[in-house]
């Protein structure tokens, strides 16, 4: 008998995974420029010019067996220095190369800072909504991943839920902030009252880590400021990547940093290497962490997703539906119009509009509208909208 | 209290990397032209210059949201085609693209197999010397790595040897050939004999999946021929990697190989799956993957390995070092000329030779040289070799 978890985890797809393969299906069957298909997170957008001009000159002008060869575990000395000082420089710190550990994106940052905190039955607190792979990357880590649900209506952190959720066995607060589903941005005032909650902890003697994971950091729309945990609180980590800013999510590159000013820093930093070996992560894909030096600070053109965000949240409201206006990433948040979000999101297939149930992101009544999509099929998808709505008030 | 199994992990350096920050410290002492570091197993050759052509061509052909876009999880479809085919191709198979899951390399590779087979408590046999990381691996994935010795002086597999270590808790084999850190090449015969074995287990109802670690496969001289498991065993897995044959060590790039002979092959796949989404391995580099499917079957320049072998195997030879004659890698195993070969290694060090004792590998009285080095080097080392030899002598 093989490991039925790894069987199962392989089996099954997720919602959003069946709707996009429906979604293929359904564009075959129809056309694809009628299907209005909601489903995915993918950015739309191509990376910034200069990614492929600084690629093309590392190929052409580096010695290749360098450019190709082994960065130490961590990453590249210098690449790791570069990160720091940007760091440093955006957000008033005093972080080293030391504090940084380069990874092969997102999803890697988490598993490596899980399983370097974790022991066997820790409890890990995190956000409703929240993104569906946090529970299988925390099982994994041998952990227990506890949803506590945000405030009704904004989904902005409800600090007396989490702190009335922490026990003995809490190691860890997750956040993702913008938030994947919400696009809702964590208030400075929210991740005060978060933080210090978790130092009256630390003076109990319970240390509990927050771990940010925020690969929409630079997805934020109208000058809307999203709060780096490293400033609030000692004990934190953040899980960095550059899927969704330089819009190269294949090329899994992003990196953990680990706050210096936390009384275990360097503990905490071995951890995260021993994890990262041990889960067989021996150095991030070393063109893209060249790549990385060279282009901090830049960001693909994220205009189109601030456009389709005014156009959807002003047309959707005017048809009757309730969201939550998001300040960040590219998803809207949509109120269903029948209480169980799935039978709302299979009604909207009538319609040709796919639309993720928020159920898989631990909250009833929502769907989930990716809009990292074209600002054409933005438009051309409002009169379905329309009479998906209206098909409710025929009720 | 955070993950002490983790900080330890990444707090304890290994044997090899010790001895190459050693050797750094050491050239900066007396010049890098004065040490002669035979440490790490980092290919000297550059990628062939079709690598370098075919991702400028990618790069600026390409649309740049599909080249840096997601992949599905286990790799884009045309390139695991591509690998499938190229598999069939040259070892007379019949594999798809859902028998092929492309991976962040070898390591990845070996992590997500071992966590899709194995149970908590399950043992996975191996045959000394070994890749150190083995037991990392296999302990994080829950099991219990088993070291059988090799053959003494050829260390071909002890087929009687393996065949006793096999408990009801044994669930792979995992063999490495062309091996590291002894260079050998597993023979037809001891793989068949092996495979002999193991069916033999199945008739009796247990099945032990064999598990072939192989990013050393091009890297033979002389005509040597690597046997194919698939061609020999039902139950087999391939773990790949393009960093030795491409010269690609720092681009994680490589996959898993599902036999699809196997009764249960589409569990095992979807294991593989689970597993990667476990650890989190969402898709291998996008831009990499493409790269692939447009290079399969070209690899570097090896021709300076095979020089650099007979070169050191003759000289060594002569000053009365007995060697292992290796048929492929870039490694040579060395009887230590006491019976310590920490010892020995040390004592090398005052010729300024950084050789790697074997202990670490899972054998006594041996040292690893990897001689993926500049063949000036190598000249250059001969004497330090002879000295060290008569060092000995002079005792």
């Amino acid at each position: 008998m093989i490991n039925q978890k790894s069987v199962q985890l392989g089996s099954v797809r997720s919602v959003i995974r069946e709707l996009f393969e429906y979604g293929k299906k359904r564009k075959a069957e129809i056309g694809e420029e009628n299907v209005f298909d909601f489903s995915l997170g993918n950015p739309s957008v191509p990376a910034p010019r200069s990614v492929q001009n600084e690629l093309i000159k590392i190929l052409t002008e580096g010695d290749p067996v360098l450019v190709h060869g082994y960065t130490s575990a961590q990453g590249d000395f210098s690449v790791r220095k570069a990160v720091a000082d940007y760091i440093n420089e955006n957000f008033s710190l005093n972080l080293s190369a030391d504090n940084i550990y380069m990874t092969c994106g997102a999803a890697a940052s988490l598993t490596i800072t899980l399983n370097a905190l974790l022991n066997s039955g820790d409890e890990v607190i995190t956000i409703a909504p929240y993104f569906p792979e946090y529970k299988v990357f925390t099982e994994h880590a041998g952990g227990k991943l506890i949803a506590v649900q945000g405030m009704a209506g904004t989904f902005q952190p409800d600090i007396a839920a989490i702190k009335a959720a922490i026990t003995p066995r809490t190691k860890a607060v997750l956040i993702n902030s913008p938030n994947n589903p919400s696009g809702v941005v964590y208030t400075k005032q929210a991740v005060e009252g978060l933080c210090k909650v978790l130092r009256e902890c630390k003076e109990r003697g319970q240390t509990i880590y927050l771990i940010s994971d925020e690969p929409y950091r630079e997805l934020v729309f109208g000058g809307v400021e999203v709060p780096y945990i490293m400033n609030y609180y000692e004990d934190s980590i953040v899980c960095y990547s550059f899927s969704k800013s330089l819009s190269l999510p294949g090329e899994r590159i992003g990196y953990i940093a680990v706050n210096p000013a936390m009384q275990n820093a360097a503990e905490v930093y071995a951890a995260v290497c021993g994890a990262g070996r041990a889960l067989g992560y021996v150095c991030a894909p070393s063109l893209f962490q060249k790549l990385i030096a060279r282009v901090l600070g830049t960001a693909s053109d994220i205009s189109v997703y601030s456009t389709n965000r005014d156009i959807l949240v002003s047309a959707l409201q005017s048809y009757g539906y309730e969201v939550v206006k998001p300040d960040g990433a590219f998803y809207l948040f949509v109120k269903s119009l029948e209480p169980d979000s799935d039978a709302f999101a299979e009604r909207a297939k009538n319609y040709e509009l796919l639309l993720v149930s928020a159920k898989s992101f631990g909250v009833e009544g929502y769907v989930r509208v990716s809009y990292c999509v074209s600002t054409d099929m933005i438009k051309r998808s409002l009169p379905a909208f329309k009479a998906l709505a209206d098909s409710y008030k025929a009720l």
